[in-house]
């Protein structure tokens, strides 16, 4: 059984509450939106890289996979220059909340750096950090992106393997260059 | 001595070919050019990061390196969507040669990738490359870039270890995704 860390019973009413038909589904989250839902709690969950962010709950969401404070201003221009951002938000008609992220750099067509991925912890183990890869492979296929890297942290190295990332050194190593 | 494979013999006329005052050098180069004279055979190079390319003489470069050949149309879109380009040109008034290219991605906030870094085989080993890699560091600081990252082949890993580079595995991984 997928266990997401939630009770059916801490959320009366879901059944109404996460009904999203096509046509909200594009309005709340934009055109590009996909949902996915949870069989077991019956939650619904969506992907879209096309609806903007709360930076202030982005922040939040950063923090609690346990990453540093970077200031707003700093996070917003590094958003706006970013090549593609996905969200993950369980979904309610009225308050969204964003439960997942990542985002990637590039040049649009022959290179993308994947960033920042992260699912807000109560959450994990649960498939959505898959989907949510698989969501924005999807975005940069689109685009027609021919090479996609990432610096994975130690402990999420299997989550990658998994996915069929082919894991360096191999031919190639990555770099790291921290300014002071 | 630096050796550069070049031979002063082939180059008459070089010390009044090469004789590049400030305003020849942003008038041909761009403002933020830098000239490098190397003392032992008295070419004049420049570095610049405003300078624009002639795609063919790119794809020359790279190919002179022993890349593939990528079309033509998605390099002009990559070069576009980079953050930064630099050209490295052995000064000549009428035809200044591209031998040197480094470019990088990013969001122009965070995070920055060092791509496509090459120096025509006919002028390595002369210090160049080091050249080449700190004007690009260099813009990059200016942009206030707190990290840089990037894909290191085997063969030249001592190459940026002499330049600071933390070399990784190291807590982090690096991971390529190749598209079909």
């Amino acid at each position: 059984m997928i266990n997401l860390g939630l009770n059916k019973s801490v959320l009366p009413g879901w059944k109404n509450k996460n009904t999203l038909n096509d046509k909200t589904l594009k309005n709340i989250y934009g055109n590009q939106a996909t949902r996915y839902v949870d069989k077991n709690i019956l939650n619904c969950f969506v992907f879209s890289d096309s609806k903007s962010f709360d930076l202030i709950e982005l922040e939040q969401l950063l923090q609690a996979v346990g990453w540093g404070r970077r200031p707003l201003r700093r996070v917003k221009r590094a958003l706006d220059n970013s090549l593609i951002k996905v969200g993950l938000w369980q979904h309610d008609p009225k308050f969204p909340r964003l439960i997942g992220f990542a985002r990637c750099t590039g040049d649009g067509v022959i290179d993308a750096t994947i960033w920042d991925v992260a699912i807000n912890p109560v959450y994990q183990g649960s498939g959505l950090g898959k989907q949510l890869m698989s969501y924005l492979m999807m975005s940069l296929k689109k685009v027609g992106i021919k090479r996609v890297t990432l610096f994975a942290d130690s402990d999420v190295i299997n989550f990658y393997k998994r996915q069929g990332w082919i894991l360096e050194p191999n031919g190639n190593r990555c770099a790291f260059l921290y300014s002071n």
